[in-house]
């Protein structure tokens, strides 16, 4: 690689590399903490907004529109399958409503997380082939039920 | 769909139909500006947490990991293909970095960004089949390249 191409992106990506190393460090524990939970929360932020105009479809608030309807299951298929990575040990400390009980009762909250993974592809998967509304009602719940399980669980109200 | 699994998601959905609405009102413009602005920032941190350690990576800063680093690349390609939904008009005024160009210069805007995703998607195809760091460094230099052009142009320092 030239210099010139590696002098542009070696600027872009300079600030990243205190999360990259997170784990190795240890003297700057609240600032990776912070960033693991902003990371997490970004995450979820994904995930609630491609799945609010799902549920305006499936209540019957919005006319259902099939392409908009995979286009939005499909995301929160691909970026549910991140969640997973956001709950390093160290942002269980911060300004976060995950309860510690996900790091202490991690079988349970690994289920609930493998879960929602499953419905959520389950419903990406539906929606690929679904001509009406009726068609993604069920595993639209299935999914969107994932979550309050596990937010009733896990998350601070 | 029965009642009770009908209630289950209808409570957690409800709280996004403002944002499933979008566009339809107008009294809350602030409110929606404050939503599209949140999701894209959200966006962006997702982007931006996945090439940290594949900039790490290719600035030999981190072993290379070809398995972690095809999974960055990929959850970048992906979500990438969310960023140019979240430039409504709506989401120009409010606490962003996104400058006023981004709209009123629109054309050369999504050039940019149809760049980005082209890159982001061709270091996603290098990285399924890469078996050393020298195999991924043009390609990550090109897509970090995309990120610092516009970032340049279009928003706030």
């Amino acid at each position: 690689m030239s210099i010139s191409s590696r002098k542009k992106w070696t600027a872009a990506v300079a600030g990243v590399l205190v999360l990259a190393t997170a784990g190795m460090a240890s003297a700057q524990g609240s600032k990776e903490a912070e960033a693991a939970i902003k990371y997490r929360q970004a995450v979820y932020t994904v995930i609630f907004n491609n799945f609010g105009p799902m549920g305006a479809m499936a209540s019957d608030k919005m006319p259902f529109d099939a392409a908009r309807f995979r286009r939005h299951a499909g995301r929160v298929a691909s970026v549910a399958a991140i969640a997973p990575d956001t709950f390093p040990e160290i942002s269980k400390d911060g300004n976060t409503r995950a309860k510690p009980e996900i790091w202490t009762n991690k079988a349970e909250f690994d289920q609930m997380m493998a879960d929602f993974l499953n419905k959520a592809a389950a419903l990406a998967t539906v929606s690929r082939t679904a001509a009406s509304v009726d068609d993604v009602k069920a595993a639209f719940g299935a999914a969107a039920g994932t979550c309050k399980t596990c937010h009733d669980k896990f998350r601070v109200d």
